[in-house]
């Protein structure tokens, strides 16, 4: 029997900080290796990468997917146990990565290795580890599933393994997510006097009107599997030290998480409608560019999400919410390849100080996962 | 008889940038001592400030104002004489305080030791002129109008020697100022990741919504001698470097200038009613901090305005607007001690490189003031 929380925390206990490996992505191939996996370090452009496979190429295969790296512990002083400690103590493992998601890689490692071990299937199991999910992903399980592709490498269906539990396990697992896609907006107009205002021309004033007409409205109501669009403005700087100045130039950057209803494309198209429309009206230059980090994606239901819902309602109790909400994650690359959903830990802790997990929980989801592929395989 | 244009050019070449006194005061008290004027440094903390006056103290008196400070000549490669040459080339002097306002200083210097000297007026002749205009004015002269009041002497009119006239002489002449009052804003929200917006509070929405609603509509149509008030937002800034974080605050910067339907206070009132109604809508909170660097004020059209613009009328062949238009200057203290106007030189050049002043502009200026200076003793 592989110990899930014990691997979490040895995995905890490697300085992965992305673009670091931090022998992460070693300790795990070492392990699948000795358990009959193929192992394959598909590295890219510097980016550490891991592919698993145990059981014939080309056979069905189920997939899982996750990621070693992880964000800076930030001020370490705040630390109860240092961050890459692994400190095990009252039943939880301390330190970055504890939930986001050192632990669901553990679980689904863990799993697969004792599920092979024992119960060898007729078809193949394979795992996508990426040491870039929380930096630019570029060169993470893009650069992996690229790889697949390019040596006849499949997964039939997959679970990414991040934390998909606001708050007790069970709760909720993600069949798709929203897009999302970051606007950076320049405007820039005729800088003057704030005494004679009409030999300027006021980038601020049409930034403004601009954005205010951008959160007056909602972008939609929300669709059967997902949330109504958000936008958010998350920066608006000119840096102008003169008050009695009317500054030449202004920048926004304006972020939207959105649904089914809708594209990176199609927004780009509209927000430059409405920018032109501005530029016309104020004879300030609003100029856009777009960054579009995922398309909005939903893994319909049917029969594979059927069979995780279903273990997960078995095994914790409660039949769970099948959700499209939260950030993105690198199933909006795995979408592309195969059926996708999210299910892993409880959420709590991500990214802040004093990360941690409960021991127990980890080997629940290792037990999940495992009762998923006896299901899949039977 | 005294020369204006070799004064200007004399005075450009102490270099004046406030707040250094650069030699400019010391000149002018030696040339104004020698024609038998009273006079009296009266710096107040380490601004250098200069009271002249000519005939009995408490005696009816004419008062000019005006600065010899100037605003830095910048990128010195870009002058095609060095700013403080005070070089003299086809009937231009050059330099920085050319046309503001060392010309203007010099023609009412100039006209005054002339005026006094050949035709000796029953009453006063009073120069206050300041080191401090350009920078924070708070001890320039403000500090020789307090003196004054603290000394008995008086000024019954006064002319600020400000350019006011945007491209022939004689267009314009100031009867008062609008008031400006600068903002700074401030809102706190609840920091949060742009994916989750419901556990956060953009203080980014409340701010634009709120910016949104002060430049929606203007603050007023103008009145009889003022135009509209106008509003200006000159800085928003938020600094928040990651595109999927709300941020947890965000500031602004708003700029008024406002005729006589305001005041600063009034004006305040509004703006934080508006935050405030603001803040409850949307848990942001906004908070406001009013600078209010000078309120509105008209020297209303009589006697003194009329021997002005008559004056001018008689020399330049037009007849002179009676504006309030433009930024502040001293002539807002002024206000409270006499009835003050502002008439000058064109204001072409005023802050920008390669600033210059034709020679004969600075004779005529210098002749408009001995005439009025005739017209009111007379
Ligand atoms: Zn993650
Ligand atoms: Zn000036």
């Amino acid at each position: 029997m592989t110990d899930a929380a014990d691997l979490t925390a040895r995995l905890i206990r490697c300085p992965s900080v992305t673009p670091e490996e931090g022998g992460a992505l070693v300790l795990l191939g070492d392990m699948l290796s000795t358990a009959g996996f193929e192992v394959h370090r598909v590295d890219r452009n510097g980016t550490p990468n891991l592919f698993a496979r145990w059981g014939a190429k080309g056979a069905k295969s189920f997939g899982f997917n996750g990621h070693t790296d992880v964000v800076p512990p930030g001020d370490l002083g705040s630390w109860t146990h240092p961050p890459f400690s692994g400190h095990v103590e009252d039943g939880f493992i301390w330190g970055r990565g504890a939930t986001d998601m050192k632990s669901g890689v553990a679980a689904f490692t863990a799993a697969a290795i004792d599920f092979v071990t024992r119960t060898p299937p007729d078809g193949a199991v394979t795992l996508t580890i990426t040491g870039d999910e929380e930096g630019a992903s570029k060169d993470g399980t893009c650069a992996i599933l690229d790889w697949m592709a390019a040596n006849g490498e499949r997964m039939d269906v997959c679970i990414v393994g991040e934390p998909s539990n606001p708050d007790q396990m069970g709760e909720m697992m993600k069949i798709g997510r929203r897009g999302s896609v970051t606007f950076h907006i320049k405007a820039r107009g005729v800088q003057g006097h704030a005494a004679y205002p009409h030999r300027a021309k006021n980038p601020l004033h049409a930034l403004t009107r601009y954005l205010d007409g951008l959160i007056s409205e909602p972008l939609d109501q929300g669709t059967d599997h997902f949330d109504p669009t958000g936008l958010q403005i998350t920066s608006i700087d000119c840096g102008n030290p003169a008050s009695n100045v009317i500054p030449e130039t202004a920048t926004a950057v304006v972020n939207i998480r959105f649904n089914d209803l809708h594209t990176g494309e199609s927004l780009t198209r509209d927000l430059t409608t409405r920018a032109e429309a501005i530029s016309a009206e104020t004879g300030v230059a609003l100029t856009i560019e777009a960054d579009i980090s995922g398309e909005a994606f939903l893994t319909e239901p049917g029969p594979f999400v059927d069979l995780v819902r279903d273990v997960v309602a078995g095994e914790c109790g409660r039949q769970p919410e099948l959700s499209t909400s939260g950030g993105t994650s690198d199933a909006r690359f795995v979408k592309d390849h195969c059926p996708v959903v999210e299910f892993g830990l409880v959420g709590h802790f991500m990214h802040q100080v004093d990360e941690r997990v409960p021991a127990a929980q980890v080997e629940q989801l290792k037990g999940i996962y495992q009762r998923i592929l006896e299901r899949y395989f039977a």
